[in-house]
């Protein structure tokens, strides 16, 4: 036990350095490694892994809807990037130029793509013609670049995975739907797959996307209070089709144009499984997307039958589940400790007694309950355990979520609330960024969205004492 | 069938122009479309399927064997790319440099990566310590950035998508089995699935990758006689492990380099699907990577019950293929065209006669091949069908090889040939590079490999005369 202990002992505990502890769970989960370019990550192979299921996933949804995988081009020459006002301002201070090429100075600087509408839309002026071609409903999964002055591994790098949808439709309705649809699946996705609660709904003002007339985000609270915004949806009107003039002729004969969405999640999530669901003894990973749901530890493996029957066991469990068996010669302690680090939902312990007995245990990673199981069972017992887990882990984040979510009438007791504890506060707001910018200077929260399920806390802003408009969700961000 | 024909007389004929037959397909059949930065593509959703399809075959094959996939930087630090001096001297002439980040001029310029074997070894250096580590079996599927001069769909562009697999292993021997374990499975990718006949073998020294010690290739044959190397396979020794100090506890306790290996594979392959089956009409796609792998063509589709039966048939061939419905308003005829020029293996074409007679018409792309079919028996007339399409394009494919395989034992038979020919001429060899030099500039053929399967053409090298060493395949590479 003394390899186990050591093992638990190098993760910092949330308690004490809750920073700390996520750096050491990215690092010693092997989910990432540094590079040797500044905020520049490495996914390694468990790390890929878990983002390779989240694609899976949501890949499914998007395609059962009719969208369809493209790939653009990884520069933007800088006079497209420029075409849209609102845009650029957003993105052109943070990307990275590329100005030579082999050995010659490029006439055009190009930049590594932030995001892509301008080179989408570049393509739809070409490619679209008529309304009987609406509506484009495109997708990529690709890696963006951003060049952020502070990174952390997931939550803020100068390369991070994503998916970004881009769609135009023929009326601004269908967009509007489309923009929701969107926000739809990312909320299933969450709170079905990743089994992290949301709040859910549009961004104020200041706060969309460059160039969007809507952004709706989901928002996803963490274990330390801090919010995680976990995806956004975004809906263009017709401004980025005016700016790249993007036509098509209407039902009715005439020039239109067409209405635009684009929305995106990313390796973020990753960050957002890890602070929501994970603990001092590492990692713990939703069923849907852990790379091994049920990890098989061998006890006494070097006893005649052992390795045999754990094979064996591996062979009908990878039937129905993501199975590993450890046949490494580290003690059952240190795999018990690195398993349970590395999140794995279920251990199956099979020893040369169980053997004798055909059961086994089986030990969830969420509570560690143990469960002295027949080999008979296993393919019931595993799939209804691991749902199990999978609402455990549900019901503990939505648990942290409601312990942390507090609502105040006054901006004394906004004050008082962000003076002691860290979650959403929930007030009411006039509309004004002047209140947002005051909020944010007196208590350091900011807004992070309007949610659509509305109360109404208080019939004015406690902020400047106007007549309300909304109630806001504000929060410190990640 | 005016609508029809004009389709048809869209695409230039094979014989009359090759090259533009070719751009014609990758734009017409919506493979890509041309982007805005020069000679950077974009994958539409047609050529994006395809390539899909392609990965999602050939991860299952490495996944199986224990590889597992990563993801590693973007860009690659100056410094970097110079460690090792071969690969630098290959590589650093054609990349795409990043000088700016933000508003900061770097103070080290950045590549985007043309290959990523400097990353790898980069991390392998920091994360490998014993070799109870060994083999490690990376993959990463990504796009690249090599700044070439003259550039075409699919076949040579700036940015292209792949796979790269990066493996270290304890001893050189595992390394060289990993080497042509890769070319097997691209082996069975490219002639079971992509049904490409292929000549396999190693490069020449000349043409080998830059830092490699062994290259192995797969060739194959295009329908103009022009060859494309579709995949490589490399055997680095330790030589990158050296540059890179990557090093392990072996199991003596010593200090030892592991030995490496990378192999590659692109969306070149899709050029090569292209040019090995499409015809006159347009694509013939092999239907293990056809986006649509049966096509529902309604006949007369305003009668009553005819778009009805079509949707049930949709329905039911969903569960065993892939199967598009056109419910267009465009007429049967325009739709078989359309469809032919796509390349979808099966057209399934349903009319009111049809429908009382509780039958359908099965129409092969190849063959254009007509069968009344039973609905009772599509369940297994159609994956019947489809395998039989994709030996007939296995088959056609492997006689124009045939026919273009020209084995030469004397100078005056090889360039007899080479000025009446286009295809691969195996002669003989001495080994050495002026005579690879000699027999480019007299014929115009370089050498694509040596094949594995050798036959003794005879025993003197015909352009020095001195003893030959192996049967090389010459040709015109794409």
């Amino acid at each position: 036990m003394s390899e186990n202990k050591k093992m638990v002992e190098a993760i910092t505990p949330q308690g004490e350095d809750f920073a700390q502890w996520y750096t050491d769970i990215c690092l010693k989960a092997e989910l990432v490694d540094y590079s040797s370019v500044k905020g520049f990550t490495i996914l390694r192979p468990y790390g890929q892994a878990i983002w390779e299921n989240i694609t899976r996933i949501f890949d499914g949804m998007i395609k059962a809807s009719g969208h369809e995988n493209v790939a653009m081009p990884l520069l933007i020459p800088e006079s497209l990037l420029q075409k849209e006002k609102d845009h650029v301002k957003g993105f052109g201070p943070e990307v990275a130029w590329v100005t030579k090429g082999g050995s010659e100075e490029l006439e055009e600087p190009l930049c590594i793509r932030p995001t892509s509408e301008t080179l989408f839309c570049d393509h739809f002026a070409r490619v679209l013609h008529s309304w009987r071609q609406l509506p484009f409903l495109y997708n990529q999964w690709c890696s963006v670049v951003r060049w952020e002055k502070t990174t952390r591994p997931f939550l803020r790098s100068r390369e991070f995975w994503w998916q970004e949808g881009h769609t135009i439709h023929e009326t601004a309705e269908e967009a509007k739907e489309e923009t929701l649809r969107i926000l739809d699946y990312y909320t299933d996705l969450c709170e079905n797959h990743l089994m992290m609660p949301l709040v859910r709904g549009p961004k104020t003002e200041s706060d969309k996307f460059a160039g969007a007339e809507d952004t709706y985000a989901i928002e996803a609270m963490m274990h330390d209070g801090k919010v995680l915004q976990a995806g956004t949806s975004h809906y263009f009107g017709d401004g980025f089709s005016r700016a790249f003039d993007v036509t098509f002729t209407g039902r009715d004969n005439t020039l239109q144009y067409p209405f635009e969405t684009s929305w995106g999640i990313s390796t973020r999530l990753i960050g957002g499984i890890i602070m929501t669901h994970g603990d001092d003894n590492g990692l713990a990973l939703p069923p849907a997307v852990a790379p091994w749901q049920v990890v098989i530890v061998p006890v006494a493996q070097h006893k005649e039958g052992v390795l045999e029957k754990a094979r064996e066991l591996r062979e009908s469990l990878a039937k129905f589940c993501r199975v590993k068996l450890d046949e490494s010669d580290n003690s059952p302690g240190w795999k018990f400790s690195e398993w349970e680090m590395k999140g794995v939902p279920l251990r199956l312990e099979i020893g040369p007694k169980d053997i004798e007995k055909d059961q086994c245990v089986l030990v969830r990673r969420d509570s560690r309950e143990k469960a002295f199981t027949p080999l008979a069972d296993l393919d019931t017992a595993i799939p209804a355990l691991l749902g199990e887990v999978a609402d455990a882990l549900y019901q503990r984040a939505a648990a942290n979520l409601t312990r942390r979510s507090f609502y105040c009438a006054s901006m004394d007791e906004v004050r008082r609330t962000a003076e002691s504890e860290t979650g959403f506060i929930f007030a009411m707001w006039c509309g004004e960024e002047a209140c947002e910018d005051a909020m944010k200077e007196q208590t350091g929260y900011s807004s992070q969205c309007i949610p659509f399920e509305q109360k109404q806390l208080s019939d004015v802003c406690p902020i400047c004492g106007k007549p309300a408009k909304h109630m806001v969700a504000w929060g410190k961000a990640y």
